[in-house]
């Protein structure tokens, strides 16, 4: 019979890629059903050879199929995810709305593979920053005890959508140009700036973001107290987050011991060559499934602590590859 | 009679920087005497309505100079400084040459003025991610006693110098011409990229700007057992160092104490408007004296935690403003 996908939000950063990686995938796809806003309707998007129409969202838009990757944003699946869900099709979503209720799993498959076993209908796919995290946390995590997670982050404007890929690029036009730059999509002007993230400052002094990474580590290592302190910083790059990390395990590791610990763990690539410079940059982690670390150290300030800094594509292991891992491990 | 004051590097980033800042102290200088390396020789640099000519070092260059600031490298104040001091000069130096030698008092006014007392005739100027650091740093050390420091940085290319902006530029313009980027002074691209410092990795697993600032800071606050860890990372920003920190006291604060201390610290400007989004990034920094501090907030992962943002103009505060305030301290 084949798999009939649905993909909501298939113009949009994540949609696109995870068009491509359905397309990699070799899955019995026998449908493959596009959605998203109005503008978009009367767009064609090629697929194994086909050209396949964008739809419009609709009471009746998902009958007959079997799985749903949402990438619209919260209120979009807020509205639809529950209509895909009793229309018979297990939704997999990459909007925050789900992602902390109870009995959605919040799902990394190199971690938390099992909570797919529980889940209701929907499956939530994490933040991209907690996603990339945690794929290098958890091996880590496994023989020695995390305590504590120290994280600062460099993260690109791709995610914050295509619009703000665009304003980069426009900004670097008018610096090259001599015209004044006027930010538009980000409150600061990115080119050639770095600034906290974007997102609303809560009641605890930190933006959404941050609580995010705090917030979805934790319920996807089932970990309700990790000791974890997150700042998210935005620079002016256009593809794939990099973080510094800091942990505290309650087993000592050395340098060493980290290295091959990340060496052997799926989804990781351990990219470290302290001799020739050769470490983790978003250039080299775009396009690439893995997240790479490297820079692995001991942290010399902790009797336990050890530091690193990795690189990961915000669109594959941060959003579409693992929504499509997700689905695989489904089947 | 009047002051008598060399500038060595004069027509480097740092070395501009130092004379518009004499320019604007007031200080009675009857004598800027101006150097630089043989290809600038000839050229003139305007100085209080005179055209200054460039001359090249010598033996007897200092002669009569009461005052010398370094910024050529340290190869150049290993072999100038010494023959500046024998001429009866103070020197001040901006080179890592000098700064960790027991002898060479290392100088962030506001933090310790007093070890000026004790100079032998060179007097070091910290590195640029110290100085900042350390300006944010000390008022809270202060009041609670800082245990232990994590800070990951976001560092402008103007840090290495006119040729990497201009490399970074020369990028940016390829990218809009659609014409291939291959980085010449840094060893990867850094339009649209971060990478780790591009100083060398040490034994200890740390590059040469990590340790600098982890040993900087420990002798500028005489606390040789500071627990410090530092992750140094090359952004693509023009002018303006910034870095993520997250401290751990003695002495119990809150966000809002923190804030209270910060805002009344000589040299810190606090800039944090959680409800506007509104917080320290490079380009507010740039031009500016001060070091902006925001992003106050307790660090949820540990009982005495606190975490904040700041930016500092590498230039100014980070080298040439530095040096002019030990320069006032000394009169």
């Amino acid at each position: 019979m084949g798999l009939k996908i649905g993909i909501v939000g298939a113009t949009g950063a994540v949609g696109v890629e995870a068009i491509k990686l359905l397309e990699e995938s070799k899955l019995p796809i026998s449908e493959l059903r596009l959605f998203a806003s109005s503008r978009s309707v009367g767009k064609k998007i090629g697929f194994l050879g086909e050209e396949l129409p964008i739809a419009e969202l609709s009471f009746h838009a998902f009958k007959g199929l079997d799985f749903v990757i949402f990438s619209a944003g919260s209120s979009v699946s807020q509205q639809f995810a529950p209509i895909a869900k009793e229309s018979g099709a297990i939704v997999i979503d990459n909007s925050s709305f789900f992602r902390l209720q109870p009995n959605v799993p919040l799902v990394v498959p190199e971690v938390n593979k099992e909570d797919l076993k529980s889940h209701k209908g929907i499956i939530a796919n994490p933040n991209c920053t907690a996603a990339i995290l945690s794929v290098a946390l958890w091996p880590i995590h496994l023989v020695a005890t995390i305590e504590r997670v120290i994280v600062s982050t460099y993260q690109a404007v791709s995610g914050a959508g295509a619009k703000a890929i665009l304003e980069l690029e426009t900004q670097l036009r008018h610096f090259v140009y001599g015209k004044p730059i006027v930010p538009e999509v980000f409150p600061e002007q990115i080119a050639f700036n770095v600034f906290s993230h974007n997102s609303p400052v809560t009641e605890n002094g930190y933006n959404g973001e941050e609580n995010k990474v705090m917030q979805e580590i934790r319920k996807i290592f089932h970990y309700p107290n990790l000791n974890i302190c997150a700042t998210c910083i935005r620079v002016p790059v256009f593809r794939a987050h990099s973080e510094s990390v800091v942990i505290e395990t309650a087993k000592k590791l050395d340098a060493q011991q980290t290295r091959s610990i990340l060496s052997k763990a799926p989804g990781v690539l351990v990219v470290d060559d302290p001799q020739n410079g050769y470490f983790p940059t978003p250039l080299k982690a775009s396009g690439k499934k893995e997240v790479l670390v490297g820079r692995i150290r001991e942290d010399l300030s902790h009797p336990r602590g050890i530091a690193f800094f990795l690189s990961g594509d915000q669109l594959l292991k941060g959003a579409a590859w693992n929504a499509v891992q997700i689905l695989q491990a489904l089947l």
